[in-house]
């Protein structure tokens, strides 16, 4: 069994290889490649996720599973071999109901229409990216439809992303979310809207970056089993557990935009650089689902950036940095200013409790694009009816509007955005359990400090990677199932302080 | 036939995408990899390396190329397709010689070998490589006797970058060539050296860097087909025909290391950037050898870079971004200065008349070492003996010395060294039937264009790719076979002037 168990290992390796060669050029497209690599990157990152899916849905892979079985059956459910068979066999069952034609396929298209984006959103031009984004969702619902039996048409693709999910479960928890946040959000707005200009003067982007680069280095980032370089848009992307990197995107006259980017993806990227060394290269090496994977983005970005207690550290030496523009705003104005709550356009500069509702509205719109209710054609209007209606303003072009997200353009429709809520969610519910466990978290994270929290994360999330399904891990980390209460005591304890309601 | 023909460039541009997929991980490896990246790159790199040669060692490739047979010889050797098939079927002649796992092994030994260099270079440390170096001569011994059958060890090795020549050819010309650049050399150094200190002055990196960038886009190197990076050893990529990168290193104290690197490195980008379009994914895209590929960065960098002309339109250009440097240095002087001729130590930095030498030092010691009349522990000491016996040099330590280049420590020995020579002789061969074709030529450099040069070398050289091989198209562009008499003309006639002989 030993045996089979090492080949199995091999053989998973060069499928992870195979992976991650795609990602390496899929960073390199967004990073540093020169437009004339286009139409060459396309086939060449289809035909590695086509021969990664090939490898993966080898019979011998299959057979292998089948002969470890009495093996597993044997071992304890928690032990790392019974694990690895275990989520491989659940991989490898889903996997082999994708022919590797329809990936390579895929693959291929996402490269086109994300190249297309980055055209077509300076543009304003959604009508160039709509025929690539109507096959976008004509690949989606073929893609589901591998999977026959699904009681929503999203159940599938919300899977892959959040194992255990459907859009009935989520729908649920997201309706008991905004029945708390609708009152939360019109207690905030009634008041006047804090006053932001202090972000909003010239930051040189040499500075912006090099200081969040020290915030992330004492959350415990890693920079030499890491990088950061700029990207359209943020994101996290792993070639080995020992290559864990994140992009941002700066502005000049927005002092938050790369800061808190920085932090978010540096979020991710801690989750990855915690995973055991010894699950490298296998499929136990990953975050377990997206929505933990945000609800650790969310906690270094808001719980731990956003506080009152990290920037007493923080603020200061922001000041230094920035001195012409912030030796004049006090600590408090500051502090106001990164946690103003304002309805808004744009999902990734919204605040923390207006931000659900954006997620919302783009979770609502996908279903609705998969069952067939919703053509892309109409896809515009129904964005700036939604925005109308939720958050009562009207984007003035598709750029705000139907074209601010990545997400459909990188050829992901159904399965995308439910993470970032339960994310939000899941952040406080494991932040409330470890500050319960380590009182002294917060009272570090004001000496600049982050060594208890970080060791909390990685005992109990982290280091497992993907060992454990989200639902298992949350039960086994804060003593019970999802739920949306801590996060909701956590909004109205900060927001309550803050507009003093 | 024509089924078959595209089945067979499906297959071929499979292997393709690998290959440039290993291409994309080696320069990530060589720009910005993290140092914690380095073990899973080796084996991805390897894993990459080993499928693409999977692939196209199939037997199904073999038995289209058998099937092609008829068609080809139906065609006109010069037409498109038959030069595919016949060129497909010559590396695929080689490659189904060496098995997929040495080959798998090779690239991986390779990536620990140039890591372990990185770090063995600057500390001086020979013996940290030395292991991996004999690891290397093994290899590489291993895959010359994968071709028995050869007159010297050598020939296989020599085959893969020259085709057609052999140590036997090699020796001959070099011998020749000697006989040649030993009393040149000498009248040379017997005049005072050539004041350079007007290149050693402090230029800072960034108008270095935007200077050479502006003079290899009026040479026609496409940015929008390719970007340049910084690496300790500079070098030129191919991902695709629009994607053609090079690299440089630079230095502040040295105004000639990122400039002319630049230069030598455009010449071989523009040589990839030329080739016909519709060769694109096969066989064909890529340069018919590296004496010829050679050939192309010594033009550019040498012949044009090095030129009085070249500097009468450029010279003053520079001495507007360095006017603190340059205002007072005369524009003899400055060509005086990159023209200086005078025996060194380091092979990169030598000028164009003692480079031979460097040249003809590695090629014989790595003849030795591959016919074992030479071990890897007393290679420093063979090649301090031969520094001072050619050059009458003593390198103070192994950086400057055995550990100068990256080649042997990039996991090859034999077949390296031999190109910079054969290119040196055919850049000079090209250039006169150039010049004889298009009078023009030389006027239009003195003015800062270079269409006329660009034109001919596109049509005659660049646009062909492999198709034709290296002693075809030497005989096609210039009317004979390779000739050292234009390079010697060449030699005589600059260092003449500018040593007044």
């Amino acid at each position: 069994m030993e045996a089979k168990l090492r080949e199995l290992k091999t053989l998973l390796a060069e499928v992870n290889d195979l992976e991650s060669a795609g990602a390496v050029l899929q960073w390199d497209q967004e990073t540093y490649m020169p437009t004339g690599g286009a139409p060459a990157r396309g086939r060449q990152m289809a035909t590695l996720a086509r021969l990664a899916h090939e490898k993966f849905t080898s019979p011998i892979i299959g057979k292998l599973l089948d002969q470890l079985r009495r093996h597993e059956e044997s071992l304890p459910a928690d032990s790392d071999d019974a694990s690895l068979i275990r989520v491989t066999r659940r991989d490898y069952e889903r996997a082999v109901k994708v022919p590797a034609e329809f990936v390579g396929k895929l693959s291929e298209h996402t490269a086109a229409t994300y190249q297309a984006w980055t055209q077509a959103r300076p543009a304003n031009d959604f009508a160039a990216v709509r025929p690539l984004l109507e096959q976008t969702l004509d690949l989606r619902r073929q893609l589901a439809d591998f999977f026959p039996g699904y009681e929503h048409i999203a159940d599938p693709l919300i899977d892959y992303a959040d194992f255990g999910m459907t859009a009935q479960t989520i729908r649920q928890v997201f309706g008991e979310l905004r029945q708390e946040l609708v009152p939360l959000v019109q207690s905030i707005t009634a008041q006047p809207v804090a006053d932001d200009a202090c972000l909003r003067q010239h930051f040189p982007e040499q500075e912006q970056l090099a200081f969040g680069a020290t915030v992330i280095k004492r959350f415990g980032y890693d920079f030499e089993r890491g990088r950061q370089d700029k990207t359209h848009h943020p994101f996290m992307t792993k070639f080995s557990l020992g290559d864990v990197r994140i992009t941002t995107r700066c502005r000049e006259d927005d002092l938050g935009e790369a800061l808190f980017s920085t932090l978010h993806e540096a979020g991710h990227a801690l989750y990855e650089q915690g995973i055991r060394a010894d699950f490298e290269a296998t499929p136990l090496a990953g975050g377990t689902s997206s929505g933990v994977h945000e609800s650790q983005s969310r906690t270094w970005e808001n719980l731990v950036g956003r506080s009152r207690g990290f920037w007493e550290f923080f603020y200061p030496k922001l000041q230094v940095a920035f001195p012409e523009q912030l030796q004049r705003v006090s600590l408090d104005s500051f502090y106001r200013a990164i946690n103003r709550v304002q309805r808004s356009l744009i999902r990734t500069d919204a605040d923390e409790v207006t931000y659900n509702l954006h997620v919302m509205i783009r979770f609502d719109l996908e279903l609705q694009l998969l069952e067939g209710q919703l053509a892309v054609k109409d896809l515009p209007a129904a964005w700036h009816a939604r925005y109308q209606s939720d958050l009562g303003l009207c984007a003035p072009d598709d750029r705000d509007g139907v074209l601010q997200d990545v997400h459909w353009y990188g050829g992901v429709i159904g399965g995308n955005f439910q993470c970032y809520t339960l994310g939000n969610i899941l952040s406080a519910q494991f932040y409330e359990s470890a500050t319960n466990a380590r009182p002294e978290i917060e009272a570090e994270i004001s000496a600049g400090k982050f060594e208890a929290l970080h060791d909390w994360l990685k005992e109990n999330i982290y280091q497992h990677g993907r060992k454990f399904t989200a639902a298992e891990l949350v039960q086994q980390a804060t003593g019970q199932a999802m739920t949306i209460a801590p996060y909701v005591r956590y909004l109205r304890r900060k927001y309550g302080e803050l507009y003093r309601f």
